[in-house]
C-alpha cells in the first residue's frame, strides 16, 4: 500500500520543541488548523476541524517524548480511516528532522496526491512555526489546488 | 514500490501553459533549476544541475502536448537511477490541475521523504511560476531540510 511521506529539518529548535509542537493542542493549533480539539493522551482523541472543508479525527496511538508520534484516524473522509500518521523526530548536526509518514492508503487516488503535498505544506508551516513563531495553520493555509 | 505523488491546482494558466513549462528549457529553468540544458523530444536527455547538490539527467520517454510528460532518470543518486517521474495534466473548471508521480522507488528510505517534500515545494514553484510569473527555481529554491 502507498504511503505518504515527508522530511522537514528545524533549525533552532530542539526536538523537545518539534515534539511539543506536535503533541500540545496549542502547538497543532498554531501548524495545522485552528480548530484543534482534544486530549493529548494514549489512547484519546484529538479532532482537527477545517470549516466547511470537514476535518479528521485521530486517536492517540503512541507518544515517546521528544522521539515519537502515532495517530490512527478514526473520523474524516473514507480514505483517511483507520490510516496512521507518524511523525518521528531526531537531532542531526544544527537540525531537528522531522521524518513523517501518512500510511494505510488503499489506492493512488488523486485525493492522496492532493493530501501529499497539503501535509507538505503544513509541515513547512510547523518548520515556519518552530523558526520563526509563525505558522500557517487553517484558515491561513497555503492553498494548492482546487481541493483547496 | 512506494511512489511520491503530488497534486497542485493552477489559476490563469491553460493546460498548454503548463505543458509548456514542463517542456522548454525556459520553463523549466524558471521554476526547478536554472542550470537546465538538453533537447526536449523523445529519446533525448534534459541535464537538471544544482551545483555542489549535483543533478539529475533524464530521458524524455513519451510527450503529450498539453496532457502528458514522463522522463527516466539515466544519472543522478543511486536511488533515483531508473525511477520515472510523470506529469498529467488536466483541466478542473478554473483549474490547469498537474498530478505528479515519481515512481520506481525501491525503498522509502531518508532521501525518499526529502525528495518527496522538496518536489512539493518545485511544484509550488511552477505553480507560482505560472500564476504571477515568478518560480522559485534552484539557487533561489525553498529550503526543506538539511539536506537543502
Amino acid at each position: 500500500m502507498p504511503d505518504i511521506l515527508h522530511k522537514v529539518g528545524i533549525k533552532s529548535a530542539s526536538p523537545n520543541d518539534a515534539y511539543k509542537a506536535l503533541t500540545t493542542i496549542e502547538g497543532l493549533s498554531d501548524w495545522w488548523t485552528r480548530d484543534t480539539q482534544g486530549q493529548n493522551k494514549v489512547g484519546e482523541v484529538i479532532s482537527f476541524r477545517f470549516g466547511s472543508n470537514g476535518g479528521f479525527d485521530m486517536k492517540v496511538l503512541e507518544l515517546d517524548p521528544g522521539r515519537r508520534v502515532l495517530w490512527q484516524v478514526t473520523d474524516g473522509p473514507a480514505e483517511w480511516i483507520g490510516t496512521k500518521v507518524s511523525f518521528d523526530i531526531k537531532q542531526d548536526g544544527d537540525y531537528t528532522i522531522v521524518l513523517f509518514k501518512h500510511q494505510g492508503w488503499k489506492e493512488p487516488v488523486e485525493f492522496m496526491h492532493h493530501c501529499s503535498t497539503k501535509w507538505g505544506t503544513f509541515l513547512m508551516s510547523l518548520k515556519s512555526l518552530l523558526e520563526t513563531g509563525k505558522g500557517a495553520a487553517y484558515p491561513d493555509d497555503v492553498l494548492i489546488d482546487n481541493w483547496r
